[in-house]
């Protein structure tokens, strides 16, 4: 029965942090910026260790590594799963990293077990998920998706003027294959959370719905400089004042749309600012997600609203400007019930969860159908080189990625599998 | 009659935009940095203007000029007034110039007129009001207070290193006469409000009973900084919007306090801002003033109260430090009341109110009976190049010091004025 088969979670983690050793960070985390060096490295490493578990590497023309599983059917599209292995400057050993090398257990497991699937597997190693180094972040998977030319990505240079072909080619991982050539069956991606939910609620794993909207926006608030010795406190037209009340309706109004929908103030600076001065202007930026289209369109509406309200009760002036949208992403229900299909069967508390952050696999959702797994992390921290996950909970993410894989996998003949 | 003596208004006016030529601003305003070539240039046209109007100009070890008039009683301590004629780098043609010009322009009707006043008059131009070059601001008045001794004040340095006293020689202001050793009946500063109230009421003279008490404090809050699309609204340990509490609070406890005492938070920085990170920490300013020692106390106390609240209400942890005081200034009733009496013989409309910026009379009023005259200033704007008040205001500001210094002067002989 292959739905007795388990991955060797003592040797994933052996993996997680043999890995780590490429672009050390210096408190215990990673520093391996996409296309470095270390990037390299990793990038040889990898496709060593998959040609070893009998796996067939390819490279597409932004770096992007393939490995190959046949099965028995040639002619299916395979069955994807994976993540990337570029790191924030400061970042740590399992976010992207997890979803790669867990992949890369699951070939070995399948490989050991001498288990054929209906559908040929793909484990992918995406390149620059990150965007620490060249914008946009997930530039590949943006590239699958249609979202960017292959032409518009190699031209983005990095901060040192360094374009992403050069950088390619200075690690040689530039390939021939072109990205997006290739159609997915499905693709899986196992991630960390990112956040605190399922630490908080002792939940192993979550089975992730779809990834939320985001709409970004930049902000101001003007009033009128003036001294903060001569002025009375009715007579002031305080910047800040304004701000601070905008900042706990921001708050409020999110709250009102909950649980999903977050507003995050981020940056705020106070125009010449100066102890003895009443602040003439803020300008500040804001962040806004849901998982439906609708309530960010709501959400902005009232935001605006408030907005302007303040700033009359004030006699202050404002603006408030959207920079950015991005949709809402549902995953498939086919691949987001595989995904929970495989976490009961493995006996495995879960919940069902809507992605906070952008991920590649809320790139590849707009070609295929996809869904995620997330395993919780310590404190809900990432991005950070503090950032943990246990063993057990990164070996039960993995035996979920194993079971959800050969379910996809074997779909037209299995009889326990439900079709999409 | 005395009582119907009025200086020459169009005289004055001439007078406070001739000066505007040493140190001219770029937008209209005056940049004469104390002890600057510019400021020298005007310190020798101000002893022959003086000379002119036959005073005798001497000059301290910190270059503060005094110009003399004699009285019928060479034994009696003369009454002195004036304010600076140093400006903030982009400084306006009224702050401080006002005091001294319209000082001189006393002199000159006194002049004039053959008048006679039983004690000597004393017109003071005070070093280094503005404290932009070298700090402390108010410095020559604050020797004189005893706050410091002269030769820590001539060791102190700009921006560039050079010294006061370096300064001082380089513009040929050095005096013989030790500040401080000159004793005063009474000192009087006519000065622009700086402030927004006179205006808005349509008052024509301030009558200023003191200086209010200034504590200046930095805090800190600090939470946690997370993912903005990962961390629930529920689950933030969000810094700013801590912060944003605070100033609501700030802002709610001074008014409570009012109409007087004002709070000001002028400066705030979120520790490493990012558009999509959850803010884990904002450092801050605040300025608290209120003429009554034990408000300051009460306020503080208040201040602490809500921020303990405020932080304990969110899980963040907070710091609030008291990092400089000084007492509030209560002015002589003595001479709070000449000028009263001087503004209502003059048909002008009045009120008392309290100066919440610092003056060299703040300085003065530790060592000798002290009070000051405000005129309205346009929309309370000041340390502005576009700082401004009517003709007509100064007119009637330097009439109100003109009947208040001569009132003063003949104390003891005049049969209308009272006794301190």
């Amino acid at each position: 029965m292959t739905s007795n088969l388990r991955i060797d979670g003592s040797r994933l983690w052996a993996t997680i942090h043999e890995t780590a050793q490429f672009g050390p960070g210096q408190a215990g985390g990673v520093n391996r910026l996409t296309l470095s060096p270390a990037d390299g490295q990793v990038r040889d490493w990898f496709r060593r260790a998959c040609e070893v578990a009998g796996l067939t590497v390819s490279t597409d023309d932004l770096g992007t590594q393939y490995a190959l599983r046949r099965g028995r059917d040639a002619s299916a599209k395979p069955v994807a799963f994976g993540s990337h292995l570029d790191t924030q400057p400061t970042g740590g050993r399992f976010d992207g990293i997890l979803g790669v090398l867990a992949g890369l257990e699951v070939m070995r497991t399948l490989d050991e077990a001498g288990i054929e699937t209906e559908a040929p597997l793909l484990l992918i190693n995406w390149t620059n998920e990150e965007g620490s180094r060249f914008a946009p972040a997930m530039m590949a998977s943006a590239v699958y998706a249609g979202d960017y030319t292959t032409d518009e990505i190699l031209a983005r240079r990095d901060a040192a003027g360094v374009t992403v072909a050069e950088a390619l080619q200075a690690i040689g991982s530039v390939g021939e294959e072109r990205v997006g050539a290739r159609a997915f069956g499905a693709f899986v991606e196992l991630h960390i959370e990112q956040g605190p939910i399922l630490e908080a609620e002792e939940t192993a794993i979550g089975v992730v719905e779809g990834g939320q909207g985001i709409a970004w926006f930049d902000g101001s608030i003007t009033g009128f400089e003036s001294h903060a010795g001569t002025t009375p406190m009715t007579r002031r037209r305080d910047a800040l004042l304004g701000f601070s009340e905008f900042c706990l309706a921001a708050e409020r109004i999110a709250l009102a749309h909950g649980p999903s929908a977050v507003a995050t103030i981020g940056e705020a600076t106070i125009a010449a600012p100066s102890r003895n001065v009443v602040p003439g202007g803020v300008a500040f930026t804001l962040d806004l997600r849901d998982p439906r289209s609708e309530t960010l369109d709501a959400i902005e509406s009232e935001l605006r609203g408030s907005l302007d309200e303040i700033a009359g009760g004030r006699k202050l002036t404002s603006e408030f400007k959207r920079i950015w949208r991005k949709e809402p992403v549902p995953f498939d229900s086919a691949i987001v019930g595989a995904v929970a299909r495989a976490t009961e069967a493995l006996g495995l508390t879960s919940r069902r969860m809507i992605s906070g952050a952008g991920h590649d696999a809320c790139n590849v959702a707009m070609k295929a159908p996809t869904s995620m797994i997330f395993v919780p992390c310590r404190d809900g921290v990432s991005h950070n080189e503090s950032e943990w996950a246990s063993e057990g909970d990164c070996t039960a993410g993995a035996n979920v990625l194993l079971q959800t894989v050969m379910a996809l996998a074997n779909r037209a003949t299995d009889e326990t599998g439900a079709a999409g």
